[in-house]
């Protein structure tokens, strides 16, 4: 039985068989406290120990050790919680020496992203994966209740979604000592017989799916290979896309709402020690924003409105914001936070600002993208509806410059019973930073991989 | 509305809108009729036509084509549906020429994988492509359920979990001219400052999650740059990675046992037309064999006990069956089909032919590994409990001669609080090839990477 459930249901009184790890130890001559936490819950059980009885192995258990408990649940009075366990035999699984780099309290964040091997096992890491799962089981839950197909797109892939990202190169190639043609490196002797990379979107495999089973959504690993050591950008990340068939822009940007609103409120519904733990240590207006996103209809208007609003605040801003240029995040928080004080859905931007597959609108101008913006964070959402039209689709893609002898299969579905269709972007751990409260993209996610370290 | 849901739910006489891509048209110079699929249900809904109203649209309608119809929900008598539309307005989204690859019936699976944008469009691939899903949900909702958490494991990796697996490399280096030191490639300028490559399995990583969090699992791609050309080999391909601690070799056989039986349960519960359509075109006895596994307890014995069972058999082999050799799949399917007649879990493997961490039985002999056995595909579990000891896992390794410097972190775990543990692996399309009864496994993931193919 695990700790959290027997914190919430087990019955006093009752015989119970603990497993965990050692948070603290602590007591007197007579008696020993010890705080246990299996990952579960945020919350420690307290073990009652005779000290006497008990002798021998509490001299070998300290912070970090696994133990094996069997006692009685007893109503506790001291420990904060509503149980505790009265020892009647403890098994130590494993001891902890002390060079445990989680002895002591109060490690920096920057410290233990470097045991990111065993962060886990603390408080505010318990606390951010419990929520990542959450968030990741939300999502699963979400589209299978409206009928939508899962749907996993290619990481290996010999096309660029966005035809700019930094990518990383796949190859099974002796790069010391390479086959070569006509000088260069014949990649016909690589693997796919052909140059391959990570895939930095599956938003066009996504809507060949849409194409075909109307509604999809991926859930998978993607990866940019740009030089950013920033609190923000990650190498290996999660992203979530979704894709309709027969959606228009207007039900693109509802769907993003209701999504959005549905696993923010899953958050506050399922997750609510782990919110309060972050928001006592981390950012105390944590709960507040997720309410006061989940309560404010999102505030729609156009991109070009959205600069003149901007040009006319009188505010100050590091980036200058003229029409044609791509807001910055201060921009997007000034837009949520101050002016109209409500999430934000910008649409309609400047075409050349904007991905060669948005819907072109009649103006010559602006396409039919959409983002969701949010406080604190900025964009959390990018969207829009496709072009599904073949001849402006080209018209496009040659005008951009873009090399599509690699994206025949996907003009293909603009010339065989093409549709309207729409679809957004959400990246998992943007969603994670706003939900958690948490600053650095590296400590939402277990194993994060950025310039200089793929450890672990 | 989706289509599924009209043709479950429509009321007769309501206004409907239907929105879909055309399977069939037929009629005369009276009245034509559309099978219209918008890829919710294998099912199409038929669109009833006035040809002389109709008759320009339904010119330029034919197979592929992307209809939208407004009409009048009608009862059906011909078209083995409950109900069919009574058109009243047809717009045509996006036509279809002659040359649509899909326009006659009766392609072979070799022709549609190199169509695979377009496949999805099919009834086989609608089907597979639903069931996908539906196994994909099914394993969130078990383990969520079950109070496991979701883990993300690292896809790029500096340390190969198997020691063994063949591996993609993956760099930013330019490969035509790459930064050399001492006449070597200089990884210290690659992205990650060190050659990396694509994750074999996240386990390693898994267990980090399980001595932290308790229970969790993987769900994510997996990459094998073996060069073989099989329908049972792909190279990249999805897992399922369960670790959990505190949990025996016993309690993990147990949870791989309730596990596939719930999936296998909820694929006859929820996907019961897509399979009965796969079952009617590929697999006579599909049904009957996940009804085979759901309705029998698995049947558990040692390794050696198999081998003795195998020797005894009579039964000519293609391959040898000594013990301390892997067991082939005729050997598997012959425990499983014919001696038992059950599910088979084998247990207690020679250590030389399973990995390092698998904990050692006092015998010196063997491992606490298990196999789950399956009819007609052989093993489709394989997972142990892992060896908790620092000094026997350390010895193991250094007797298998694996290098262990990018390793540490996984030592350390023995180190600090180590408990016993265990876990195992699912291949997602190994699963699939089960639930489908699909042959080739390239039939099972919408884009599949082999030797000499990524496209799309």
């Amino acid at each position: 039985m695990r700790i959290l459930d027997i914190l919430n249901n087990g019955e006093i009184g009752s015989r119970v068989v603990v497993k965990g790890w050692v948070r603290t130890k602590r007591g007197n001559k007579t008696v020993a406290f010890i705080a246990l936490n299996d990952g579960s819950t945020i919350n420690n059980i307290q073990i009652v120990a005779d000290a006497e009885q008990f002798d021998e192995p509490l001299k070998r258990i300290s912070t970090g050790a696994c133990l094996c408990v069997e006692g009685e649940l007893v109503e506790s009075l001291g420990s904060g919680q509503r149980v505790e366990v009265q020892a009647r035999k403890i098994d130590i699984y494993g001891t902890s020496p002390e060079d445990y780099p989680l002895q002591k309290k109060g490690h920096t964040l920057e410290f233990l992203r470097e045991i990111a091997y065993l962060r886990p096992r603390t408080n505010t890491f318990g606390a951010v994966f419990r929520i990542r799962h959450a968030m990741a089981f939300a999502i699963h839950k979400y589209f299978n209740d409206k009928g939508f197909y899962y749907w996993h797109t290619p990481l290996i892939t010999a096309s660029d979604a966005e035809g700019a990202g930094a990518m990383f190169q796949v190859t099974t190639l002796d790069m010391e000592n390479p086959p070569k043609a006509d000088g260069k490196i014949d990649y016909s002797q690589d693997f796919f017989g052909r140059s391959s990379n990570l895939t930095v979107s599956g938003q066009l495999e996504g809507e060949l799916g849409a194409l075909a089973l109307g509604q999809i959504y991926t859930f998978g690993p993607t990866f940019r290979a740009e030089n950013s050591n920033t609190p923000r950008h990650l190498a290996e990340f999660w992203m979530i896309e979704p894709e309709m068939a027969f959606y228009e822009l207007e039900d693109d940007m509802a769907l993003a709402e209701d999504f959005l609103k549905y696993l923010i409120q899953y958050a506050l519904d399922n997750c609510s020690d782990d919110l309060e733990f972050l928001e006592k240590m981390y950012d105390a207006e944590l709960r507040e924003r997720l309410r006061f996103v989940v309560e404010n209809k999102f505030q729609v208007l156009e991109y070009t409105a959205a600069i003149e609003i901007l040009q006319a605040s009188g505010q100050k801003f590091e980036y200058p914001c003229t029409w044609g240029a791509d807001l910055q995040s201060e921009h997007e928080r000034y837009l949520v936070e101050k002016h109209f004080n409500n999430p934000v859905i910008l649409t309609d931007y400047p075409k050349e600002i904007k991905a060669f597959y948005m819907k072109q609108n009649a103006d010559g101008k602006t396409v039919r993208a959409m983002d969701v913006l949010f406080p604190a964070i900025g964009e959390i959402i990018g969207g829009s509806q496709r072009e599904e039209n073949y001849e402006k689709l080209a018209k496009r893609i040659s005008e951009m410059g873009i090399n599509t002898s690699d994206m025949w299969w996907y003009m293909e579905t603009r010339k065989f019973g093409s549709a309207p269709h729409s679809g957004f972007g959400l990246g998992f751990e943007r969603l994670l930073l706003f939900v958690t409260g948490m600053s650095n993209i590296r400590d939402v996610i277990p194993f994060p991989r950025y310039p200089q370290n793929a450890e672990f």
